[in-house]
Formats: structure tokens, C-alpha cells, sequence
């Protein structure tokens, strides 16, 4: 019986290891999709920001959820982070490559999205 | 100062309502990348499944998530749900035309994650 949930879940780790909990890639999936995750990838997309930049550009989101969020972004090797040694210091976020590249499909989601139930602003 | 900040807030309101809360296409993009929405519309993307079907292929999906989530799709046009009067009932779930169109830039995305953080599942 152990044998045919193996099976299956030998067979979905072929196809996407993603589907399962202990995929380092599910993570980064979840992490980029995660409620405030899209916003800062496409917010960053065309300029990096500092993290009041960021936090005003996105309506709703808490300081503590933006630092959380941006964290787990971070750690994934999707946004940089730069720290400049002002008083106070001034801290930078950017997309790295990978995150580049992440955000470029994101992006179209985005647009397909807003195609269909924004009209207005699509045009 | 600030006003460089306002002025691409502006731009960015202009060129996306989407970044506002009030937007009915913000809610879908939280739907759709939502922290389960992702792995349900994989998962149809190849074809329509069962609600039992779909809880089995998603790890670490409760019944009550996967019930929420679905509703939350089908109420934005994205995901289908048929009802056939069997007893008991069978529900079934599918892609509508919008969920294929909005499903292709999120397995893209998907795809590019898997391929740089699952180099194993990608060949």
C-alpha cells in the first residue's frame, strides 16, 4: 500500500519535484507567487527601489509583510539587496537575473489579467 | 523628491489600476497566484479533474483549502465546475478559455523556476 503512494510520488518528482512539499523550487514558486510577492516582482521590474519606494508603490501592504516578503525573495536569488552606509542607511532592492527572468512570465500574467477585467486601464 | 515617487505612482496607476486594491483584476491575480490557485491551475492545465483527483495531485492541499480556492477561480471565469447528478454527485474541474490563457505565462513561469532550482526534473 506504502508501495503505491511511492509509486505516485515517484512518478510526480519525475514530472514537477515542485508538486511536492521538500522541492527547493515549490518554495521559490510559493515565495513568488505569494500574496505580496507578485507586486514586488513587478514593481521592481523596471527600476530597483528603496524599501519606502516599494512599500508606497504597493497599496495595503504592511512594512512587516514587505520586509518578510522581501526576505524570502532574497534568500530565493530573486531580488538583490544593497545597503549603503548613510546615516540612517539607505537600503536598495533590485531583481537580480533570475529574478528577471521569473518576472518576465509574471509580468504577462499580469497583462492577460488586466486585459480581460481592467479594460480601461489596458489600452 | 516626492514627487518623482507620486509621479511614477501615477505612471503606474495609469499604465495598471491592477496595483490597487479596489481593482476587480487585483483580485484575480490574488486568486490566481494565491498560495494554492498556482497548483490548481497546473494541474488542469493538461485536462479536467475530479475534486478527489485534484486534492491527490496537489501535496499538502486541505479539502477546505482546495473547496476555497476553486471558488474563488470559478467565481473570476478561470476555472469551470460541472455537477453531474450522480449519486454521489461527481464535480468536475476544468480550465475555461480565459484560465488556459492566464495558465500558460504561470507554467512558464513555473518552468523557468523548476529549470534553474530543480535542475533534475527539467531534462
Amino acid at each position: 500500500m506504502t508501495g503505491s503512494v511511492q509509486d505516485r510520488q515517484a512518478e510526480a518528482v519525475k514530472r514537477y519535484d515542485v508538486f511536492h512539499t521538500d522541492c527547493p523550487a515549490r518554495a521559490a514558486v510559493d515565495h513568488v507567487t505569494s500574496r505580496w510577492g507578485v507586486w514586488v516582482l513587478i514593481s521592481l521590474r523596471s527600476n530597483s527601489l528603496r524599501f519606502y519606494e516599494l512599500r508606497d508603490s504597493i497599496q495595503g501592504i504592511s512594512e512587516k509583510m514587505l520586509a518578510q516578503t522581501l526576505r524570502a525573495l532574497v534568500q530565493d536569488g530573486v531580488v538583490w539587496r544593497e545597503v549603503e552606509p548613510t546615516t540612517p542607511p539607505q537600503v536598495t532592492y533590485g531583481l537580480t537575473e533570475f529574478g528577471q527572468d521569473v518576472g518576465e512570465p509574471l509580468t504577462e500574467l499580469f497583462d492577460r489579467i488586466t486585459r480581460r477585467l481592467a479594460p480601461r486601464s489596458a489600452e
